[in-house]
């Protein structure tokens, strides 16, 4: 048994859109036990549609697709399906029923195209999509299993969530699998290396090991599969163990955890809160807790002070200090994160100072020189950065920077 | 002349980590005039790329193909193409010298594995990576070209567009494409399609036409090849033209401009500033502002009031106002919108209040109910969303539709 996944649309093909549903796919078919070989993207073209089905079909017995569902001229999937299973169309008074009383929910009146959807292929089973009028189709010939979602993530992602994994569970004893994913920061990849190569060396043969670097961050992934799940886990569970004992100070999370999950969990347990002043990452530090759910428990409140005006109005920075200093100064976020603490009532506070790029400040301070500050309940500690001239790389990476820097410091403080 | 692109990593099968490379590449192929057939992506093992590489050079020419040349032992692919172009690895004294120089420019010192970086490929041409150890490899063999480059995104980049693309455009002559993209807010689809449907009918038949959906946007996206780069521009300008007279309402911009930076653009045109005051989008809003470059023109700051405190402390919302309505009604908008304006001396002003979910705040007031207000120089604008109970798409959706109306009010104002 084995999955290959096929996304399709010109607009991946030329790069204007970012294929984000395959991706979601394969976690989801990782997650339930079950094994992605392949992920192909192809243009909206049915001679590369069929080319590909009789391709990936030689290699997996089940396709997963997406895209080309929608009601309009360009969406092919429907139509070359009906063509690859020697099928045709018929309405299907369900689904017809389903896009009627869709569109009463919404006080809409449906039109010809929307109508339209309600015709479907004859031999698939349908899969219903409750919050769209484009059915998903799954297709059985000889053992081999095609089935076509719609490319919208919301739809496609219920779909697969109600029914298809379900189904695919049913017809396909799923292994054991375990990843495990031990997320680093502040080590290059090498050095790393050179610091577990004991712990490498000893590692179980059935574990594989992956290293994947972004920025200053790495993430170690441990993968196991078996029959047995309490012994892989077990596994699993003594080398993690023993990886911690080794790089403690430099481990921020584990999985999808963030470095600011990190912080959230910390600042919740020891009831403490945290205000931000912000000024080249804009909001983005704010954007990144409150993407948090829960965030309220823990953040009060920022000010994104990106003139200086409010550095001075807002946050009773010294506009002698601006002056002498620069917006751009270790004395600047230091007072910004010292008075923000003090007028947010919070615990602690980050200021964030800097020349995000890719144009000057008009200072003769160079592009990507970024200041930041952590006021703590006892003091308030500063950071230097130098990250290049991208903006948006800068602001990404002095966020997960500064931080790192305070999750190490909760950890440390009593 | 036929290009796919083939990116290697357990982590994208597994779904792991989305790979992001595949589309920049598609991306700049497709803008330097040529035509990428296929993406796929597999898994880090030696039969799989074999296999693959064999099936893609069935179909295309030129294989791209990115991941894999790290200095850890999971890295695989300089070890694989020496395998498939019968070569072998030699020291190669230029890049173990680079590598060398690079080290000593970070005051950091290399290890073994670094050192190791400098083995290549004694039958490639060998393609420089100036910021890192992992060089780019270029094998040429019966017409077919295979190009290996490193899986760190900026290392990629700098590759692409110093080496690849040029000697790719010298060895195949590039044909004239044009993709014109056309960015609607505000109209589903098929109401698109049933307004356009005689602008459709219309189209030149070389013309190619997609819609993109997401949330309450579809892109147009008109696509045209030929051998007459000026008469294929003047057939899209024609097209696009008409497009403007009948929907000019729901066209925010083109290509890859974000409603965000068409307000940017009106704003400092007009010499306007703006300022905001955000609660449940909690600086996304801010950051979408300050993403762009030169915001500091227009954008002058905000507060992030997550707590009521701070929206009565820092924005002098009535504390009245806030028990007796809540902080996701009508009047804490307008009062936080008309307040911040003042306060931070701009022309306009935003404000958020909403409940992001997926839990409620506590209120009989349903998860996902969201108020928005813009303070403009006359008065203050009221909306009232309800996008569902996921938080981030709360966050997202808010954001585009606030964004919207103030660029509608924008265009409309003199």
């Amino acid at each position: 048994m084995s999955i290959s996944i096929l996304t399709i649309g010109d607009e991946l093909i030329i790069g204007q859109v970012q294929d984000t549903n395959s991706s979601w796919i394969a976690k989801e078919i990782n997650n339930a036990g079950l094994e992605v070989k392949k992920i192909i993207s192809i243009s909206d073209s049915e001679k590369d549609i069929i080319n590909t089905l009789n391709l990936c079909l030689k290699e997996s017995n089940i396709i997963i697709m997406t895209g080309g569902l929608g009601p309009t001229h360009d969406d092919l999937t429907k139509k070359v399906l009906c063509k690859f299973f020697n099928d045709s169309l018929v309405k299907n008074e369900k689904i017809l029923d389903h896009i009627i009383q869709l569109f009463k929910k919404r006080n809409k009146v449906p039109n010809e195209l929307n109508f339209h959807q309600a015709y479907l292929p004859k031999k698939c089973k349908i899969i219903l999509n409750k919050i769209g009028t484009a059915s998903g189709m799954w297709f059985e010939k000889n053992d081999s299993h095609v089935i076509a979602l719609p490319g919208v993530p919301s739809e496609m992602k219920m779909m697969m969530e109600n029914y298809v994994i379900k189904n695919l569970k049913l017809l396909f004893k799923p292994i054991n699998v375990i990843n495990k994913t031990i997320n680093t920061f502040g080590l290059p990849e090498t050095n790393l290396v050179e610091i577990l190569e004991e712990w490498m060396d000893n590692l179980d043969k059935k574990v594989k090991l992956a290293f994947l670097p972004s920025y200053n961050r790495v993430r170690l992934r441990l993968s196991i599969s078996g029959n047995n799940n309490e012994s892989i886990k077990n596994i699993i569970d003594y080398h993690v163990k023993k990886l911690y004992k080794i790089i403690p100070q430099y481990i921020f999370g584990e999985d999808q955890t963030t470095i600011e999950e990190s912080i959230s969990k910390i600042l919740i347990k020891k009831k403490l809160t945290i205000s931000l002043a912000e000024s080249c990452t804009g909001g983005y530090l704010s954007h990144l807790f409150t993407k948090i759910s829960g965030s309220s428990k823990f953040f009060k409140g920022s000010v994104i002070a990106y003139n200086n005006e409010i550095k001075t109005n807002f946050l009773n920075v010294d506009p002698i200090i601006i002056q002498k200093y620069g917006a751009v100064s270790k004395r600047v976020v230091n007072q910004m994160a010292v008075n923000s603490k003090k007028i947010f009532k919070t615990d602690y506070s980050i200021s964030v100072s800097g020349i995000a790029g890719p144009e000057s400040d008009g200072t003769d301070k160079p592009v990507g020189l970024t200041w930041a500050a952590i006021a703590t309940p006892e003091s308030c500690l500063t950071y230097k950065y130098k990250f290049g001239k991208n903006r948006v790389s800068n602001i990404q990476r002095t966020a997960n920077s500064i931080f790192f820097e305070l999750l190490l410091h909760l950890r440390n403080s009593k």
